[in-house]
This record gives C-alpha cells, structure tokens and sequence, in this order.
C-alpha cells in the first residue's frame, strides 16, 4: 500500500515522533495508524530507556523570584549537550521547575531521596493513627502503604503536579521531563534545587 | 557661636549621619568639624552595637543567574521591618551580595561557621608545610595563625570584598552590610545563600 506525506504528517501531528519515525512505522503496520501508533510508543520507551542511562554534563541554572520577593527557587537542570542547554524549550523548562518549586517548597527532587529513618518515622505515625482507628492488622498494613506512597509523592518534586496545572495539563514534572527528553532526544535530569523563604 | 545649616550640611555630606545627629554633634564640639565627625563615629557604633542585637524577621529572597546561564546564586537578606525589606537600597544590597556569591562561590557565610574539623585539617597542613620549610617553632605557630585566618576569610562570604571591587571601593560584604545597616537603622542579616553551577 502507498504510505503518503498526508498519512506520515497526520501520524506526525498525533505522536509527536519524528517524520522518518512515523514513515517507517507506517511501513511496518501497512497504513494501520493504531498499529503505528504501538509501534512509535514501543520505540519511543526502548529510546527512553537507552537515554535515561546516558551521562547529563551540560544544562542550566534557572531561579524563580516570587513578586513580593519573599520567597525565591534555584535550580539546576541537567541535559547531555549545551546544545540542548541552549534550546529555548529546556531554558522553559528550567524556569517552569524553578517556579513549581517556590509554590511548593518540596523536600526532595525524587522520592527515592527521602531518608529511611524519615520514611520510618512517617509509617509509625500512619500505622498508629490506622490502628487507633480500630482497623484489623492486614487491613492496616494496606493503608499504610497507600499512605506512605502518598506522602512521599508530596515531598518528592519529579511526583508532584505542576503547579499550573491549566499550563501543564495537570502532569507531573516527572511527565514533563519525560516530555523534554523524548523530545530533544537527550537525557534530562533535575539534578538539585533550592528553596527559600524569609525567616523560615 | 552659630552653626549654620550650611555647616550642617556640610557634615551630613562627609559622614552621611542624619541632619539632626550632625547639628546636635557640631553644637556638642562648638563647630569643630573634626572633633564633629569623631562624635558622630562614637556615637554610630553605639547605635550599631545596639542594632546587632535586635530580631531580623523581614528581608528578601535574590537571585543572580551568570549570563551563560551555566552558574547561580540565590541569597537570603534580613532585616527588622518589611518597610526597609521593600527600599531600594535594601533590595540593592541584596542582588549585589548574590551577584558576588555567583562570583566567587564562598562556603559559609561567616567564619565563625566553619566547623572545627575543617579549620583543624587546614590548620594541619599549613603547619606541616611551614615545618617543612625549616622555620622553628615559635615561628610556625604565628605563620599558621596567619594562614589561617587569611584563610577563613577566603571561604566566608562576609569577610570578602566584593568582586566588584571599583562599585564597592574595595570593601567587604561586611562593611557594605555595616554600611547599610547604618543607612536604614536597621538590623541587617545575611542568613544564607546557595550557589550552583551546572555539573559541580
């Protein structure tokens, strides 16, 4: 069957993949755009997956200064290339990060970061208030991993809902990292931040 | 004899004291201009003393980004009322004191933060080269104080001058801080401050 530029755009304008990548997909699924469809995403995880190992030497740091000047966000985003450090996206991307971070002063940028003794301390305090509340033993222990995970995503900045969710379509800064990768093909890591408020 | 507003003025101009504080000290030293100033410096760091003293709850968060994007700093400054908190000298000293960290990137604000450990493994080395120099004892000591303290004041932010030496004539954060706090009568305290710089 005749795969045209019309079917290749179109496949382009859903996926976001690169031109020769919807054209060869297409090709492989016979014209079937569900198929191509798969097959991109299927792709697109593999790359995913290969990026996320790759070493992140360049990037930028992008502050965020609240309007009265009483709370401020500094942060440092990694990528492979000062190509990409230079790409008008990443720069964007930065500052977004910088100003999620001073609306919601996280602890951690990943959730994996969070100390064992802290995540402890934060079970103890669950367990005890399910029990307190009369629920059996197997039941608390659900609960209190449900909690737990919860907790850790609200201390954890890549877990968290951008703050402008109407911008970001309520994703995740990990989703919008995500994102940024697959799209400048590099991988890209949120490597610290900083959060400060006056007097606190 | 008659001080005139013109003398007062006069005053005011050289010491940057209130009006009312250079009329009162030229009545105190019968128009001695000299004698004026030595009342006037007497009397400020009485005043300085007592303002150390005092809680700082208000002040700014600021930041500075380098051009290349590639370095940050963000600084925490505090003062006594958000009345000064909102002046623009306030603000200023605030910018220019993350602009200086961005520069030079200190490790602590104040000397006196330097945790013992440090200062005693700095304090070994320097020993250990001076006796390999061959100078005798009592002279390595006094050599190692020395480096010492020159060296404390290279790490803490406070004690450097500020890297735009011609700006600033040359003076420290602290003396820009003293200077400021003069200015609006005010406690002012550089809490703390972040430095970044992409991939260190």
């Amino acid at each position: 069957m005749t795969i045209t530029a019309a079917d290749v755009k179109a496949l382009r304008d859903r996926t976001g993949a690169a031109m020769m990548d919807c054209k060869s997909a297409l090709a492989e699924s016979d014209g079937d755009v569900d198929r191509a469809i798969e097959i991109l995403r299927v792709k697109g995880q593999a790359s995913a997956a290969k990026r996320e190992g790759r070493g992140t030497e360049e990037g930028v740091v992008a502050s965020y200064i609240h309007a009265n000047d009483k709370v401020g966000a500094m942060v440092e985003v990694q990528c492979e290339t000062d190509f990409v450090a230079r790409n008008e996206d990443f720069k964007a991307f930065a500052y977004e990060v910088a100003l999620h971070v001073a609306a919601t002063a996280p602890s951690y940028v990943s959730s994996d970061e969070i100390p064992e003794e802290e995540r402890e301390a934060e079970r103890k305090v669950f367990a005890e208030k399910a029990k307190e509340e009369g629920k059996p033993d197997d039941v608390v222990e659900k609960i209190v991993e449900g909690q737990l995970s919860k907790w850790a995503s609200e201390v954890a900045l890549l877990d968290q809902a951008h703050v402008n969710a109407e911008k970001h379509d309520s994703k995740s800064i990990e989703e919008l990292r995500q994102e940024l990768a697959a799209k400048t093909g590099e991988n890209i890591r949120v490597a610290r931040f900083a959060y400060f408020r006056v007097g606190a």
